[in-house]
């Protein structure tokens, strides 16, 4: 059991000998529960057809929602990405979860990220494609190719807005982030 | 000469006694280079005619470059914020420093910061403003103010660009500034 705890990120040989006796004498219960959860997840979790991120059901409820925005859909990296953005509550539209960012070196391409699913979908239910990846290198290189990609089958393509954060004033911020701010300035029409 | 010494912010009874002693027992020429430059600031030192930032002379040198833009004219809050700018090293037009921002709780309005100067100046040099206040609710409103004030003199106005700093992953920014870049969302025209 100890060995077994190592899986976890994070869990070192003293951890995993400390979670492990704290299940079995004060917390028995709680390992049969999470026995079970693991179980079902590793078992049930898939990829939703739709979206790709990780589901119990063949299509997750965000994609069988009806309240969800058809005409926008949105591409990020993670999983994680995906609930920051629900966080926002501003966006309502759907998702292309797709579980990694280009990474020629890491062996991770087109093909692994399933940009022919992205394609295929935009295909048969056009809409506005939004590019939120990471503003990281690899982020940026997979917008970009991506944008390639969706604007030579005619797809409207847009990438979230790159400068200052809300709240933040120009001595605080690192120049690189105030170039760039200056040279996506939007014009103010009233 | 101590009590002298706590016009510095951050200086109280006890850093001014130690600063006093310090010049007087080890650097007594330091003490006077000192009493020169603060006199010859505060004798000499204005404010530029065009700019309105610090000037020893009535127009300061980065007015008086002849290698500026003199297409673009950026206005900023505070002589920080022009230096920040000045750091990436991206902008070279010219610069309308306000030296604060609207806040009416405080009495600084319009004609504390020398609007009317602002509008004389583009008037007579039409160019494009950028507005690169901060995004605080005060810098916010000083841009929206001004935006209003020089459209209404058919000057094209734009705001420095609201969103992701460079390097940035929507996991560690915050919902508010998230929300704002997709709202602000640009379209990929390649």
């Amino acid at each position: 059991m100890i060995a077994a705890l190592r899986c976890l990120p994070g869990v070192g040989p003293k951890s995993a000998q400390r979670m492990a006796y704290h299940l079995l004498q004060r917390d028995r219960a709680g390992a049969l529960r999470l026995a079970h959860s693991l179980l079902n997840a590793a078992t049930n979790m898939q990829h939703c057809q739709q979206c790709n991120n990780f589901s119990e059901q063949a299509v997750c409820p965000l994609c069988a929602s009806p309240h969800r925005d058809v005409s926008m859909l949105c591409v990020v990296e993670m999983p994680a990405d995906l609930l920051m953005m629900e966080q926002t509550q501003c966006y309502r539209g759907l998702y292309f979860v797709l579980m990694g960012r280009l990474s020629p070196l890491d062996g991770i391409g087109a093909k692994e990220l399933h940009f022919d699913r992205l394609l295929k979908r935009v295909a048969t239910h056009p809409c506005e494609v939004i590019l939120a990846t990471n503003f990281t290198v690899e982020g940026d290189a997979t917008a970009h190719y991506l944008a390639t990609l969706l604007q030579s089958q005619g797809i409207k393509v847009s990438r979230i807005a790159r400068g200052l954060p809300v709240g933040g004033e120009l001595e605080q911020v690192d120049a690189g982030t105030l170039a760039q701010a200056v040279l996506e300035r939007r014009e103010i029409t009233l």
